[in-house]
């Protein structure tokens, strides 16, 4: 092999947790806080990468046993970092540490885990190279990337706490009023709700109140999988002349299969199509247009790229997923899209849902404005780390006493009655 | 976009010829002189990059106007410089300039053309960061990288030529004799017979003496698609018991999908999947087992490693097809193959085929021993242009007076009753 040009010397892996506002969705409800894992690398020369992936506990705990296993390999061979992370997980059961609450639990075991550490060599080798992540993937085709606004049916705060500063929004004319406050402060040309989390006539009026009130944005709306094939042909076809597309009406390969035979919009997913076993099923069953990406499961930046190859090669379109994130994540998101020719679509992301003070970089890199990011062209990724605010997010996950995600069990704390249900409509 | 690293301040294309001997194949023989097209691509820092491609007249035509779209490209993008190079060719009628002497006809044009420049690119930016190609392409998984040995029907030597120190080997014990010849010198462990020239049975025979003169060597036969699906089926079914793989037994995707149902071997090809947009067709009908990748048709080795993600991903073998080349092409083989984790059949190569003399880079780096060649570990390609070799292989090209490949002519310049048929049997 050729001489290694850092070594890997330390990992460290620290949970913490951010203020997040109570948005409904088909499981339930996001908790007080988010949590994240904030992955630091480190090597011989003194050079550290990021990386932030789940935070939930039995992840986090893979993620330190894997930071083990890394010791002592070559930062720049991500051949041998996932040689080692998938010999870490030889003996592992497999079981949780999906991170999505429950949403998304197919995704690969050793893509979730080798993410944040493929993100983080990156980092590392743009370092000490003096070149951004962007260059190591292939070069930025854009200098910005495109966000979509998230919009959420959500409380006006947590039961117990004071409301948040976006307020109520349990019917179309509250995600009207939402939308209107994130368009103004961000300027997205594309908006998404989020469904499943009402009867599905109600969340298809709230789309075309969105439609009257934003004659020229573009429109998607997900219910998370919980249609039934019947309710999915039906309001997906009372939306077609509204939507820019329908994502992740049913949960199953074959489900979606069949409602894109019966309605004339794009069938987007990250439900269905969430690790590359499910890629040759999904495109035989010609099931979705679609694969929103996704790197925290998708195995990490250089994966993504090959996700987004595969895409090109079978006429798939790209666009990207988004959980309650921070800047590393962020900054990752915006590498890659920059890189990724074959992005079609606006991508999602939660940051206006994240209090700017709540994060683990130095602020003032990443800013959307007019619905854009400015792709980061420093060394790495292009954001640093920061060390206080680290031990103050740290000291937040403590405090929050919260060790996995679970919008379920606390849905159920505030309303016993509620039962997930699959699909509900 | 991030600053420029490497920017490109001028692409030189020379032509040059190198010695081959008459190698028989399904479309003829090959002509005294091979041809090869070099691309050297200077940077403003001083840095160089190398590329090796096919050398007939109009890639070259086409490798030059590429060239210039590709003045003040920086090197370190490589999505930048695949989308200047489709620039260059919009205009193009996409005829000829494919280079394998009409053998494989379907190839992507851009990619085609891209291929030699990627290589160039990633040379460079080895140079300038002080890292082999195989560290930009994802890091090395292995030391060395194994070849087998390409025994080829052939004459004594070129009519109106001396003959060469291979001989004759027109039957069963000629190729016997060329193996163990080939073996003693370079110690290979797995052997294909270049078919598609003499009646299947006779060639069947010269892999069943093979398979007793070496019993622990694997076999592969390559009729090179002129075999109809009714003799592929009887031929291959009758050497199942020694074939590592069948390679081309049909130049459809539809005839080997036939093929593959009735025949017990896994199947191989490097002429029915040559392009991206052959792959969901050759998924979609299980015509293949195995793809033979070659970077100079599939966009070089950014592109080839998508090749192996998509191989990975559908479950397709991987291995990988030569022409006749250079060092160049040979340094390029090598470093790709050091990062593919999924090769899983040793490549094949030209290299015992050509003269060590006759070459373009400074001798010494690249050498077969066991059947293996170790991976160069310097910067870039790990190989270096010799100027006086290149001005001297332009000499032979220009006194050679040949301007593509054209096995067929030859073939009929010394047998006129020669016709081409496929398929022949």
């Amino acid at each position: 092999m050729s001489t290694p040009r850092a070594l890997i010397t330390s990992v460290e892996v620290t949970p913490v947790a951010f203020a997040d506002p109570p948005l409904l969705n088909s499981v339930g409800v996001h908790e007080p806080y988010a949590l994240r894992a904030i992955v630091v690398v480190r090597t011989d020369a003194g050079h550290y990468g990021l990386g932030e992936t789940y935070g939930d506990e039995t992840h986090v705990a893979r993620l330190k046993r894997a930071g083990e296993f890394l010791v002592g390999t070559d930062a720049f061979n991500i051949n041998k970092i996932a040689e080692r992370v998938a010999e870490s997980l030889a003996d592992d059961s497999g079981q949780g540490g999906h991170g999505t609450g429950g949403m998304v639990t197919t995704t690969s075991l050793e893509d979730r885990v080798l993410s944040a550490f493929d993100v983080a060599a990156l980092d590392i080798q743009g370092k000490v190279l003096g070149v951004p992540v962007s260059t190591l993937l292939g070069g930025a085709v854009r200098d910005e990337v495109e966000f979509s606004g998230y919009l959420f049916y959500k409380w006006a705060g947590h039961p117990g706490y004071a409301d948040d500063q976006w307020g109520a929004a349990l019917d179309p004319s509250g995600i009207v009023a939402q939308a209107r406050k994130m368009v103004d402060q961000y300027g997205f040309k594309a908006l998404k709700l989020k469904g499943g989390v009402f009867p599905p006539d109600e969340e298809a009026a709230a789309i075309e109140a969105l439609r009257e009130a934003f004659p020229d944005i573009l429109l998607r709306i997900d219910p998370n999988g919980v249609w039934n094939v019947e309710t999915a042909v039906r309001i997906g076809q009372r939306l077609e002349p509204v939507l820019e597309y329908l994502e992740d009406p049913c949960l199953s390969i074959e489900d979606n299969a069949q409602v894109r035979k019966q309605v004339n919009l794009p069938l987007a997913t990250n439900m269905c199509v969430v690790a590359f076993n499910d890629l040759p099923p999904a495109i035989k069953a010609e099931a979705v247009d679609v694969v929103l990406s996704d790197h925290h499961f998708w195995g990490g930046l250089n994966r993504s790229r090959l996700l987004a190859g595969i895409a090109q090669t079978f006429d798939l379109r790209l666009s990207m997923h988004s959980n309650s994130h921070l800047g590393i994540s962020f900054a990752a998101m915006i590498q890659l899209a920059s890189v990724t020719k074959n992005i079609d679509y606006a991508c999602d992301t939660h940051w206006p849902w994240k209090k700017p003070e709540d994060d683990v970089i130095v602020p003032g890199v990443l800013s959307i404005a007019e619905g854009k990011v400015k792709v980061p062209t420093a060394p790495g990724l292009g954001v640093e780390l920061d060390e206080a605010a680290l031990a103050r997010m740290h000291q937040q996950y403590l405090d929050a006493g919260l060790t996995k995600r679970d919008d379920t069990s606390y849905m159920q704390s505030i309303n016993p009655e509620y039962e997930l249900q699959v699909p509900r409509w």
